[in-house]
């Protein structure tokens, strides 16, 4: 059989880019529903709750990947994420923007830290990413973060949406959103270009596709587990958030 | 069976530095013939080539630990260990110090850097460490690096005894024994209090114990397996190092 070539960096980047025009998270009615003003309080809180989840887990996805990176300069380079998320001793880092968040819409920051009340599906699905990011060729681990390149309009319509319509949000709740704005961008030009310079076959660029694809799977199954949950019908698996646990 | 109370914490903290006095590799011969100036250009040599697969990984090692905590206190407190081995994106860490040794005793960084000649009974003992530390509870893999308790005594005895017996033994060789002297109380002092604190029944002290008698055997075979293939017999394995290569 014939190898087929690989196409050329523009065509690639374009076939990536168009995985998000299809299939990222901007695209499920949660989204929708929350930017617009449309999700109740604890629609909201329930988002809040089960992001966190997730948020608590990508520094370790993080580490994962750098415990397997055998060249000093990328781990050099893909640090600065751990710091973003786990910020300093002290202060600063999303993990602490996102608990300020869920503060402001009325939630026990500490309920929210221990991670009670995320749902299972929630867990399946990140727990899936950082095991993905730990076990699988190190290409596809650097593509399956470039769901990043889709970020910035996510969290601009976010900072918009919810200071629009929500009395909880200001820019000490919505920190998290605005500081990530800066922060992507720097974290997408590096790992974009990795993808770019590594994927130099047409399977490695089919891998890197998938990879990026599987990421875009596992932020949409968060969105539908929290619709089934929380929206329609708003069946609240066991174990899950109850509407009046955990506030502040 | 009457489960055994636990070592009272001074009594705990004894019973770990004793594995220390026993097995440490200050105890083993290649430390007395390096830091008594008896080891010849090449031992030194096979030495910091070998060694630097040890350094090399360390991050990783550390990485893989804090892949696995979901405390992020504990992660930013472990952060630093990273930092400190590979630097900042254009200078500074123990890797970048140690090709400053390298370099010193003649070696081509780049031929050290990138891990030609490590005898294989290096990598399997250096590997078994970063998959004990992925694979074994936390508690134990936070006591496997305790060995740095007894480090800042072969690291004082190493920069005394390079800089009296070798010509090529100064500051700028030795800054990564130098800056350890800093960095290791700080590490030793956080991880001994952690594993003080949660090694709170019989068997986890047990454990603990054994993880740190497991990186003493890790640090002591890396020590006979040079010897064997550069002091006595003095039997280079297939693939190692060969006097007279990478020297720049």
């Amino acid at each position: 059989m014939l190898s087929r070539p690989p196409l050329d960096r523009e065509s690639f980047e374009a076939r990536l880019r168009a995985i998000g025009a299809a299939r990222y998270h901007d695209r499920h009615p949660f989204h929708a529903l929350l930017h617009g003003g449309q999700a109740s309080a604890d629609q909201v809180r329930a988002w809040v709750i089960n992001r966190w989840y997730y948020q608590s887990r990508i520094p370790m996805k993080d580490a994962a990947f750098m415990s397997r990176v055998t060249d000093p300069a990328l781990r050099r380079a893909w640090r600065s994420r751990i710091e973003d998320h786990d910020g300093g001793l002290d202060e600063g880092g999303g993990l602490r923007r996102w608990l300020r968040l869920a503060e402001a819409v009325g939630l026990d920051p500490g309920y929210v830290a221990s991670g009670a009340g995320v749902m299972p599906a929630t867990r399946f699905a990140v727990d899936a990413y950082v095991r993905f990011v730990r076990d699988m060729p190190l290409l596809d681990a650097v593509a399956s973060s470039l769901t990043e390149m889709f970020a910035p309009k996510i969290h601009a319509e976010r900072i918009e949406g919810l200071l629009q319509h929500y009395d909880f949000a200001d820019e000490t709740a919505l920190s998290y959103f605005r500081t990530r704005l800066a922060e992507a961008p720097r974290d997408v030009a590096f790992g974009l270009r990795h993808v770019l310079d590594h994927a130099d076959t047409a399977e490695k660029q089919d891998a890197a596709a998938d990879a990026l694809t599987f990421k875009t799977d596992v932020l949409w199954a968060q969105l539908d587990a929290l619709w089934s949950g929380y929206v329609e019908p708003g069946r609240i698996p066991p174990g899950a958030w109850q509407p009046g646990e955990g506030l502040r």
